[in-house]
């Protein structure tokens, strides 16, 4: 969602994502677990009589690998090959270069993405801004002075995803590197909504 | 701490990093008002309510940028400089070209960080994996079949730095990405232990 416009304006190399997916994703039996081991852990219980029906361990205070089923052969669990598939199908480019790493955190709602972005052009880092501003379904969250970013929190409840955390990587060639900060809730939901959206723009 | 072997054998062009920090990181009063948070939760206080002392907003069920000054110029925080001003001085070498996202989730114990490499000679997984199991100071916790990677829980109270999720990088030149999950308890007192190691194997 947020490195579409990026890629409609400047065009994308490549894409390393790593995610901060919350329980949300997994359905409302794995929001009631992680509810629960923290009950229990408020009660005193050890971690080892914590409630682990869905996810067969401790997720209060913890993060994991997400649990989908992970490829024997290249390590890439099905969540990250399903990001990186549908990046290139939603992106019309088959040559878009994308991984993926895909962890739970204990939140109950809303998903993140630390998002690394590699530009076929230049672009200052206005124009990035520019380009994520204007783009549909998007809104920027981003003050540094007082230290304000996406959080799942601020982006529950809402349709658009927030951006943040828009800065220039130090660490590629000048002018090609992008980081951002995204958060939103129910990234399916998103999704599909943002289809439609690009549907209507094109139609 | 992970990278440093790699560094040794394949040499490091670039790491791109984003952190899953926890409380512990910014002491035991931080620790304290995530529990309190949590204790508030569950006897239905409304977020707003929560204890919020420490980083002014709600950290039970929630991640955020890191706490340090964001530079208003660049958009990095202090904890990301850090991390790459360290990485350089660590492997005394300046050109060696890092990145870095550091957030905070709800863990009391244990900082994981998601860490995207690019080597500047061609290595295959195995001999990636085996520069990992063989460095002083890191465990690989790496089970594929079993969904069983490096978690907060699985490291708190260990010296040595968990690694795993350890894959070839789909998005990069064949042999040179590399992909891996790290979890270690307390990183600052790892980077010092690590330190004095390193000290010691070239003394």
């Amino acid at each position: 969602v947020a490195v579409w416009p990026l890629a409609q304006r400047f065009g994308v190399e490549r894409i390393a994502v790593s995610t901060y997916q919350a329980a949300s994703g997994a359905g409302a039996s794995a929001m009631a677990e992680l509810e629960t081991q923290a009950k229990e852990w408020g009660e005193g219980k050890l971690p080892a009589d914590f409630t682990q029906d869905i996810f067969g361990r401790q997720y209060v205070w913890n993060c994991f690998s997400h649990n989908s089923d992970v490829d024997l052969a290249s390590g890439y669990n099905e969540e990250e090959t399903k990001m990186i598939l549908e990046t290139k199908k939603i992106f019309h480019d088959e040559d878009v270069r994308v991984t993926a790493t895909c962890v739970r955190i204990p939140v109950l709602r809303a998903h993140c993405e630390s998002i690394n972005v590699t530009l076929k052009t230049q672009a200052t880092e206005a124009e990035v801004r520019d380009a994520l501003s204007e783009a549909e379904g998007l809104t920027v969250v981003d003050d540094r002075a007082a230290n304000q970013f996406p959080e799942p929190v601020k982006v529950s409840g809402e349709w658009s995803t927030h951006v943040g955390r828009i800065r220039m990587d130090a660490s590629q060639k000048e002018g090609v590197g992008v980081e951002m900060f995204v958060a939103g809730d129910q990234l399916l939901k998103g999704a599909a909504l943002n289809a439609v959206q690009i549907a209507e723009l094109v139609l």
